[in-house]
């Protein structure tokens, strides 16, 4: 509120509300804020060491820039905003306008023009697209920022939630994937969770396709594999005849799903079963190059055969992470994609992209107590209120202390020790620093370390140097 | 749209739209980033050495929450979220008794229950009510997050820009404002931009008030002072008795506001002035504490009585930063407040928060040339890409140069070295380096620098060093 750029007026009337959350939104408090940046800025280091550059697009977009773009579901959940002045008395004609259109099932422009970005990949084609000109490809982006859907809130499913993705576009070149492997590899070294890579193809996926009936049942087979983890290998054929393949072909998808062994054995097995075909051998030689490359740098990745992940617009390389140790889902995944903007007039350009789950790796790391003990802390220092005198005195010592990049603070007041000890516990500060009336004569302070007890005198010079 | 989260598909039909942005909201591309996080990096910075905490609320708020708090014109610029459903045509009937209401002027919560925060005082307010039981007093939070806001889109005017304040709740001591311009001086100091840190105090216009009329005149008075630079003194005066001020109270506030001279002439001269009547000794009183002890930290501020910025619920202290050499408007600004969280039925907080204004300090800084020439830079080195067997030792040691902190790439592709060094200028990559078949051979890599023309053969241990 003291920001000038329009000026408020705090209410004259007090209207007493109930202080509340919009379901499926949370807060952050201090300690989680830490916590959740510790993460994003582990990912964005790794980000920036691979020669990724930033980009941040604005919470609202045109409406017709985000609408038909994340299937029938997926439009029921993007955020409108309501156009200005639509509510109030004055603009009642405005407002009978908007409403006839949306009762007669037309557009409804009068009422919403604009909505909150449902995910990043829209609006980074979108702006890939107005600024196509002007860019080097490939070009290495990554955007880290919150996102809104509608979904019904539920545990580990919020209506805001933070994406945190990774995209080159304008390349073909496999050496992108194993780029985005050794970010995945990287980042979760640093965060210390143990992690699964897997990768598949889908180009292999369409090979099994054509051999049960064409690639339109490409879809209907990437549902059912899907769901390999959940029910089993038995109720997926079961699914399969219902969905009317052929018992040679349900075999077939039957022995592809029971594929096991290391990832060379299980190339073998799909390249005896799926190799004729043209898309087979293209797949299998994309997870062959990645495989190889990723293993003469020490990055581990799992082949798996019966990644789908649902999605259709993957075209080769699927990548898909999991956290060992803990039962909670995926942390990671993506892949890549064909046509990036397409939607916006602009020919086609190639892409592949990663995500980090942030909301899952933040509860799996909760779990295996990952988190450093840095993140409970905000200052390292309380300086104790003894009167002005001291104060001032104080003040000084502290801003040399900052310029030294350690955070301290003063007590606000004189008051007991009991009291200030008390702020101190409460806000997790190791160290209290007493400067009365002896140090000030011998322009010292007594330094106590809250979690030892050990006290020490220590001049100025001193202290700069121990921390 | 890797995210697992919800499903999405990409369209089966392609529907072509011209990309375009909504009305006031920017993109910002990758040099903007990181100017951007420049500015805020460095405040963020200081606000933790001085031992303030992050807070990060949700985007959009309950309704109820923002309506009222922000005087009639801001109601009119809060966005609003459409309630999900409305404008299906499943829920024809919902609809209709949304529009019924509001089209009788009724309450519109079928329509609307959520918007977006306008500031992120309230959403902070809100939050305070919500863990009054839990936290620590002082708490000292800081906040550095977008708002949006319905305005009409000019230079400098934006409807989604992001807001970077820093409050201290629930204490009374001017020890908090001390900390505050401390927290100006050094974070400008650190921009390497030079400012006038302005103070005053609401109660010695409140004296003033009292000496033309009562308190209830100080809302005119204060709007007319507010102008003084714009308008000038004599049209000042002639607002004033427009306004019905008597002929000796407009020559007081003339007097008033003609004081010049350094702090201390200014002070002495508000004293002869003001210095009989209670608010006065009391708001001198403070701007002495302030002033006094700023002095001796070395923070340079103005103690300016014509400061009033038009805010109701300034109680005390008030601050206004202004850019030196730019003719920018404020730069920031701030002051003391009692009642934070009174609205949400929490027993009275005492408070006082500054804010830094983002986007003026971005347009200062670019027209003074203070960005760090860093924020051109995305990665250090580019390898050029010589073939597979190249292709696998650059890749190893972009591992250990990565792993050193050094932002790397290599060239997705094998190309003519034409090409690549032109992708090393467009991304403004400082070196390209080169392992050749002759490098192969003697494990070293041909380092050339792009800006100086100097070209060295360096081992991985070499270049490792001399980054």
């Amino acid at each position: 509120m003291h920001n000038h750029k329009s000026i408020p007026e705090f209410p004259t009337k007090k209207i007493m509300i109930k202080a509340s959350l919009p379901q499926g939104t949370r807060d952050f408090g201090p300690e989680t804020v830490r916590k959740r940046n510790h993460i994003l800025d582990t990912i964005r280091s790794v980000f920036e060491l691979h020669g990724f550059q930033p980009l941040e697009t604005p919470a609202m977009e045109n409406l017709e820039t985000l609408m038909g773009k994340y299937g029938e579901e997926g439009d029921k959940l993007i955020f409108k905003i309501l156009n200005n002045g639509l509510g109030d008395p004055k603009n009642i004609e405005k407002a009978k306008i908007a409403f006839k259109q949306v009762l007669e099932g037309k557009n409804d422009k009068h009422l919403t023009e604009r909505a909150l970005r449902y995910d990043l990949t829209i609006p980074f084609a979108r702006w890939v697209a107005m600024h196509h000109g002007e860019l080097v490809f490939p070009f290495k982006r990554y955007q880290i920022q919150p996102v809104w859907r509608a979904d019904r809130p539920q545990k580990g499913r919020y209506r805001e939630f933070f994406q945190c993705d990774a995209d080159i576009v304008g390349s073909n070149s496999m050496l992108n994937e194993v780029e985005l492997a050794g970010i995945y590899a990287r980042a979760f070294e640093l965060l210390k969770m143990g992690v699964d890579i897997k990768i598949n193809n889908r180009k292999i996926l369409a090979a099994l396709a054509e051999f049960c009936g064409g690639s339109k049942k490409m879809n209907a087979i990437a549902i059912s594999i899907d769901k390999l983890d959940k029910i089993g290998i038995e109720s997926v054929k079961k699914e399969l005849k219902e969905k009317d393949f052929e018992k040679s072909q349900i075999e077939l998808i039957g022995n592809y799903l029971s594929i096991q062994g290391t990832n060379q054995e299980k190339l073998e097995k799909i390249k005896s079963l799926l190799g004729n075909n043209d898309h087979g051998k293209q797949g299998i030689s994309e997870i062959e190059f990645l495989l190889a490359h990723c293993g003469k740098l020490g990055i581990n990745c799992s082949f798996d055969p019966t990644l789908a992940r649902g999605l259709n617009y993957y075209t080769g390389t699927i990548f898909e992470v999991k956290a060992l140790k803990v039962d909670i889902g995926s942390v990671g995944g993506g892949g890549r994609y064909d046509d990036l903007t397409g939607l916006f007039g602009v020919p086609s350009t190639p892409g592949v992209g990663i995500s980090f789950g942030v909301d899952r790796i933040y509860d799996a790391m909760e779990e295996l107590s990952l988190f450093p003990t840095g993140v409970s802390i905000s200052s390292n220092i309380l300086f104790f209120n003894l009167g002005e005198k001291e104060e001032l005195v104080a003040l000084n010592w502290m801003k040399q202390l900052r310029n030294k990049g350690i955070a301290c603070e003063l007590y606000h007041e004189k008051a007991k020790f009991d009291k200030q000890f008390k702020y101190a516990e409460k806000k997790h500060i190791p160290y209290v620093a007493i400067i009365g009336e002896k140090e000030l004569e011998s322009e010292t302070c007594n330094l106590k370390d809250l979690r030892s007890g050990e006290q020490k005198n220590l001049s100025l010079q001193q202290l700069l140097a121990s921390f």
